[in-house]
């Protein structure tokens, strides 16, 4: 599969190599074909990545991710281009923080999301919230973090999220792991979670952790009827 | 002790009955000495519980829990009076919720909280905010949840936070999975944590769940290291 790894940072970076180790081809898209980080990592990643500017990446995927920082996402979208991010799946995975640690805010949140924003902005593309719960190196990587432990997935197309929901069970996430929280709505909560787990990181001084749910006897026979 | 548990619903009711249990002297404070789910709640106490209005309730106590509503703590606070509440320490359990169900939303958040609201506004209270991230029933009663799972508390005033923490032991919940998140601007990220738990309750269908953070093995020892 052609996979488009918008943003070069750390996520994206982490994203591009765990897609080039399950043997696809991945294009790293940054916002101009110079972008010196997209090329350092390119580099890293061998023959079957590539980089170009958001707009080549899209238009050379089949799935796209959205591993920009949260609050200039939109921007990066519109770049990518309307055309050629229509009718694919993006997996958005980033966060709008507007700052780290004790400042940390969200720069939408509460009655709208990131992933709502950008559905809203791209009717015609699929876009499935999914791993911006936990640090990139947990999430091509869930045995990093050893036992079970939770992913969520939402987002308004079923269809979008089973493919999802297979892509992370490649990257070694188990089945029963993954959680689908249903529309993209329930993305304001994996979004709001973040100044938790901003919180959590500062506290046990690291971002090698996840969260598990974990239920009662009873809640998991009814959860299990429900299904 | 004595305790005041203000607020007479469902998690008002679950924590006197659990301060009862234990053998405290618990005064249930409602909006008026007539309110009548108080009351009722106190009859099924037995002869260790009581009701008041909420100055009535909050001047009995040696600790006070907050069990309002989020939306209308701090009206009920001041109504409990800030002489009643002085010097004590104050559980805040609540959450500033404005409706349920898909529409949930925050009345404060991002960049303030209701804890921090009330420390803000009663200055001389100990407020310590704790046992928020779950259903009622756990909270008094973690082994409803089997195996590990958490309970976060957050505050100004270390030995306040000391004295919840032995509190929490005294209900059941181990040391181990008490996690101190520091001061009260961490009650911004447990209260918007809400928004994912009221999702996880639709979804699982039941609130018999809890979150349990996982480390990785490196991640266990820096944080034993920073402890």
């Amino acid at each position: 599969m052609n996979v488009a790894v918008l943003g070069t940072g750390p996520v994206g970076q982490a994203i591009a190599n765990r897609f080039v180790a399950s043997g696809h081809a991945v294009r790293m898209g940054g916002r101009s074909l110079e972008n010196e980080r997209a090329q350092g990592g390119a580099a890293a990643h061998g023959p079957q990545a590539s980089t170009a500017d958001f707009a080549g990446a899209a238009s050379f995927a089949d799935l796209v991710v959205n591993c920009t920082s949260g609050t200039v996402s939109l921007d990066a979208l519109r770049q990518a281009g309307e055309d050629n991010l229509a009718n694919k799946i993006l997996i958005d995975v980033a966060n709008p923080l507007t700052s780290g640690g004790e400042a940390t805010a969200l720069s939408v949140c509460n009655t709208d999301s990131l992933a709502e924003q950008i559905q809203r902005a791209f009717p015609q593309t699929r876009v499935v919230k999914a791993l911006n719960t936990m640090n990139n190196a947990v999430m091509g990587d869930p045995d990093r973090v050893p036992g079970d432990h939770n992913v969520f997935v939402c987002g308004n197309d079923d269809a979008a999220k089973s493919d999802v929901v297979e892509l992370l069970r490649s990257f070694g996430w188990p089945a029963e792991n993954i959680i689908d929280l249903g529309d993209i709505t329930a993305a304001r909560g994996t979004e709001m979670y973040l100044i938790l787990w901003v919180r959590l990181c500062s506290i046990l001084g690291t971002a090698d952790f996840n969260i598990k749910i974990v239920q009662g006897d009873r809640a998991l026979k009814n959860a299990g009827s429900r299904r």
